[in-house]
């Protein structure tokens, strides 16, 4: 529950517009890359009883964890003298090309990107002057990896953001005195972070160990919105204290369909007042994890149906890609984004720039989203020769077109509740439809509409 | 042109009937793993002039070829000081999982696997006494990669073979007297090899620089069939000397649709008259090529096409993955050879055991393959409500099934040359396809068939 | 010059009384170790033009200064890739034996020792809380250096302190604003090491680069004289901003007889009514240099001289050893510390506790040294059968013993304003002589003496 | 026992007369370099039963010694996952200079000097053709250790000489087959040795596995005799099969004092009637040993004695120093080589060329070496003002020389069967005499003489 004092305290920070780019971009890359991508590893999905488990970002933590898969599994190939620190020889990013990541991202659909710039371990992506000695300029690759990514992104177009984590594992001034650590450390490499770089978002994370007063947020977040060079475009996310979740900040988080816990311990309802993003692996993992295999990822057809539902629902995607220590993004990744990119760009206008309407669907059938007068009838499954639809709100009549499609528009009629919609002929093999899944039919809405 | 002499010489080996099991196999699975496989780089394809200079394997001949794009890569990443012997300290194979491999192998369908036991570094995959301190249990992984994989793939049904590279770039006694290395230290490890796994094929390489005679190598045939352990089972391939390819030995060998150049420089024509066996990678390197990005790759549709027409030539198709230093074989191989397999689970009747019919098909749209009495139809595009065939041969009347398909046969009637088959009606969307490409039709020839 | 002002804001700590261990202690260990001890090179003495450039501790900087001897012999030994931070990955320290190091400099006649806590490259040898991963602790040996050494130094009834660098090379909040760098880096941290290990020296350094009022010093030494727990018992040096070398602090120092450079960049005279003490190796570096060779190092003879001479003139001698980065004193460093303790184990009462005479000595021949009623001659070369004096002072009639002699007292009797002592009588070797170089003849004076 | 047989058939071998150079040369350098000179560390010899266990270049056996000190020192410090093999990563040389150790060598007053160019790991440290990868050339320094420093230590008018091991500790084919290793591997690199660097001595070692019938020693023996590049020239050992140790071939070894024992496992005794040689380090380790300390290392002293007292009795001292993996003799070993030169240069006439005298001296006081009429009487005390001896043979009047004494000609004067020698006055420091340790009175015999 949420105090009045701790609802005042917010107020400015939690009615403060979100900017429109972001509920129109529906659509982001979200990147794990750092010192986890060189062991690169996570136990398989089903030998563990959380999510979090699989996570192979968090070797780093759960090597410690005595008995864990990770402790064995690091043990067995890098023996008892090999520290996750030392992992940073290996981190070298020989192979990476942002401008071929970007011009992907952009095939893919995407709009905005958003890269770990740091995370748990506090390996830094960028050089950090805060972090001497453990950024990515000085140890490791010899390259500002943020920068560079930064730079890519915009040429095409797109815009670009940081994950940032609040915690630290292992710097002992933070573990001996957060306050501390936050006030020298952590708020002076967060500015200079936007300062430099003027990311469109910031992701944070790893909120959870402090009270928001504890971290300062929101001090740093009137500064953001009020004072830094980006006030008027950045959006920020949830995570800045473990009373923030699901409550506070900018749009709610969910991932891999989990909304969090509160600082009750209670798990989050979905709050569908406040936009929100769900954000997920391809995969069972954000880092890279070598340990899966092809059943570990989400089909062509189940990563459509992830974005088509999440966009029903008012969410955005941030759809995490793991690239490898030598900077590519894995071939299985690269073919994922490009099928998500082929049906986009055959349906983008029934997922960019939309809004929920006021349900989601019809069962496992149907997803709706809607723009301006277009109400979007996205089809989980193929209907055959007709899709009977029974919404509430549908029109009686309206022009019906198969996005994609070049032939004649669709019948579509009123028969009481039902609405029916005649699709094409078709030659049987599929090769003639406009997208192998989910094709989506735009009803226009006519002044005597709805 | 054959001298009688030698076609005297050879006439034994060359008249040795091919054991059955290789012609009804058709489809084996090729493995280039090694140190090569650690700095697993090439050039794009699109960037060199011949398929060869794209193979990853050859990176530690090819990085010595002053202005190679392999120079500047390694001088680039690893600098000058990293010999391409030292990548034995990456070449862990820690993720190695012989049983996971060979299960993959069994799902894809391939009925014999072929492995690298020595490629042209001379660096062995089994614990070679004839290669102290340069095989793999005594460096780099510190296992018989060979000997483990022997018994999985037995332990699947599949049958076991080892590539073999005659020449070894770097050792000073080949370099300087290659009889003496043949005689003292090849022949006594190909032995070795033979004797202890007993292997099913052996895929000789390294062949072009010297002549038979310098390798000895109808010695080592003669004892081979004869003498050794697997005379009755063994198969091997026609690269036994500069002279032999495509000339003499077992079965024939073409490379990404090449078919070799003979002793006198001049392009092989593909012979008929004998077995033959396409090796290529599933994308455009044998070795793993962390270069390559999804275009690189065959993709499901080329694949199976792939299959089909070569079997319909006569062929087998040895496919090539390209396994990790660490031991996995890449999702996207992975995802390719499950996607080979689905459509050779539907379809295998069509592959297995069938043997090439008087023609191998109809221009772009079908292939076919016989077996006994039941002719195979490839359809290469859906061929919409009816398929019309006009090959000679063709029965007038036969039963016709879609394989995979659960409902009635198919119509199959006569018109004048023509022969017409009615496919079944379906839904649409291709879901309701036993196969989304190549769907085969059965004809049953009756015993007044043809 | 230094002016009224300065005087006065300087007058309190200038004042303080040295503490009077120090005085008689005379002769400590000076132990330079470091990353800079894993390449442990720098360039032949007689190839540079000052002894500094021969000092290999300051690898780290010299390997980045362009045509610089240590930039070759780095490009040629490491490559271009190896950075000097990566030199801590070779510190491993596995042989490091404290206790050893400890009874070592007991039996070199040593009353205290000196480790370099931190150089200029900022790599501590302790676990800095302000210094997180670029500690002994997090990375290279895992351990505790100064604190074990801390222990086992103590444990032989020897002193224990800490070198410092206040500058540090490569620290990017240094170099930007080294105001903020000593106030939230380097006092927070030098109030840790005083409060964990109460040194009984502080040996500063690395102060030329900003003026005291920057490193903010005089707080920092008011803190340590008055609140710290070391106050009664700690001595430092001169070296606390760029105008205080020679002016300021603690005892003055003097390097390889060097007494350095004022603000003013001229020379400082060797102040006499300033406690002093000299530093230098027993070679032509601080840190180990593998480039040295016998001739480099003090003899026996040379070493015992020096520390005559320093003390003759009222100097401590803190002498240093260089030690590999695997922990061993050097076997030949290790000989001369013996050879000067069995020097001392005969000679010491003529050393510990003793002050300048109101001369040094005479000529090449004489040093005096004098404790209480007792003048001791220190016999630079073997005077024969009778040593012949002329300095003032000397008593007309004294008790003569050779230290170290079993027989019986010497004769010394007045000639003029000669005074002439009697050897004994020798068997020729040098065998029966007490110690082989700079036999000490005592003057007891009587009553009536001098 | 020798048999009639095994006397017949090493007969012409045996009888072979030494080349004269050698016996006059006296004193060599042996030198152990190799991987062991990476890890440079065995136990201190106060803490193992023979002086065998205490020799570092044997780290790669010992460490597979279940419960040895190495085992236990190489978990601790390297970890499970290291195998000796991949101590040739640091095994650089990278200060390795051949003309500075030559210099050295000669100013020591070395006549010859022996290089490890195997040992028993099989690395070769020349660029050997049948040990591909295992040499110095193809793994770990890239340079041709033996050639280089071949070519110095010829231009210091030295002679140069191998060390060659005959067993191989890990090389499978040798453990299979040793007479198969022998011939195709053993002999054959024997001789492209012997046949590149016309070395003028051969010191075999590792013979004792097998009988020389298995090594076929006497085969190459007659070749090296008789056909070799060096026939006239060449020196060998005794260690050519486990019978010959103090039997047959060469000169006789002893090691460390001990003569070694027989086939029959019977202590040898030394055989004064054939030409020997002691070989030792100037600590207690062949290879370097990072764990010696100052009293591991003879002191001059004792090292003036060992090569007095050694050529007293007729041997040759093939004294050896342990270079450090990176190229450099040790500093303290340096300092004794340059001792041994001081004494060597005022008293080599006493040594080189010299034979053993009828006895080789009295008591612990004197030894004799003679060089035809010229009777050496080393003095191993100092005698004080007179020396008395009492030998046999001493001749009754002597001209007597104290050796590099400028002053007059000495009093030598027969007393009975006592002959007395007066030594000249001396100013008691030691300081005048020509050398410190052992000096040495030459007595030239008259016609009249002895």
């Amino acid at each position: 529950m949420i105090t009045t004092n701790e609802r005042e305290a917010w107020r400015s920070i939690d009615e403060r517009p979100l900017p429109a780019w972001y509920d129109d971009a529906k659509f982001g890359i979200f990147i794990h890359w750092g010192l986890y991508s060189v062991p690169a590893w996570g136990p398989k999905r089903d030998t563990v009883n959380t999510s979090g488990e699989a996570y192979a970002e968090w070797y780093g933590s759960a090597v410690r964890r005595p008995g864990s898969q990770y402790e064995a599994f690091h043990k067995q190939v890098y023996g008892d003298r090999t520290r996750y620190e030392d992992f940073v020889a290996g981190f070298g990013a020989e192979l990476y090309d942002p401008n071929a990541w970007a011009s992907l991202f952009r095939d893919a659909g995407a709009r905005y990107v958003v890269l770990t710039a740091k995370h748990h371990d506090a390996y830094c992506l960028w050089p950090s002057p805060h972090r001497w000695n453990w950024n990515s300029v000085d140890v490791g690759p010899g390259r500002d990896l943020y920068g560079e990514l930064d730079r890519a992104v915009r040429a095409q177009g797109l815009r670009m953001g940081a994950y940032y984590s609040l915690l630290e594992w292992y710097n002992p001034l933070y573990l001996a005195d957060p306050g501390a650590y936050a006030r020298t450390q952590m708020v002076p490499q967060m500015r200079q972070l936007v300062e430099t770089y003027s990311p469109s978002v910031l992701f944070m994370d790893g909120e959870w160990e402090h009270h928001s007063e504890v971290w300062d947020s929101r001090t740093f977040l009137d500064w953001l919105y009020s004072a830094s060079p980006v006030g008027g475009e950045i959006v920020v996310n949830d995570r800045w204290g473990k009373e923030t979740r699901g409550r506070h900040g900018g749009y709610f988080t969910t991932e891999y369909g989990e909304v969090g816990y509160g600082p009750d311990g209670v798990a989050l309802p979905l709050k569908l007042d406040r936009k929100w993003e769900e954000n997920r692996g391809i995969g069972t993992s954000f880092g890279y994890n070598r340990n899966e295999t092809l059943h570990d990822y989400l089909s062509e057809r189940e990563l459509i149906y992830l974005i088509v539902d999440t966009v029903s629902r008012g969410g955005n995607l941030l759809l995490n890609v793991g690239p490898t220590a030598d900077g590519r993004i894995p071939v299985i990744m690269e073919e994922r984004l490009r099928q998500l990119g082929d049906w986009l760009r055959v349906n983008g206008e029934a997922i960019y720039g939309t809004r929920r309407w006021h349900t989601h669907g019809e069962g496992e059938a149907v997803r709706y989203t809607v723009s301006g007068d277009t109400l979007y009838v996205h089809c989980l499954r193929w209907p055959g020769r007709e899709l009977i639809l029974s919404a509430e709100g549908l029109p009686s009549a309206a022009e019906a077109r198969l996005l994609g499609w070049e032939g004649s528009p669709l019948d579509y009629c009123a028969d009481g509740a039902r609405r029916i919609i005649k699709l094409p002929e078709l030659n049987g093999s599929g090769d003639d439809l406009p997208c192998r899944h989910v094709p989506v039919i735009a009803l226009q809405l006519g002044p005597q509409g709805s």
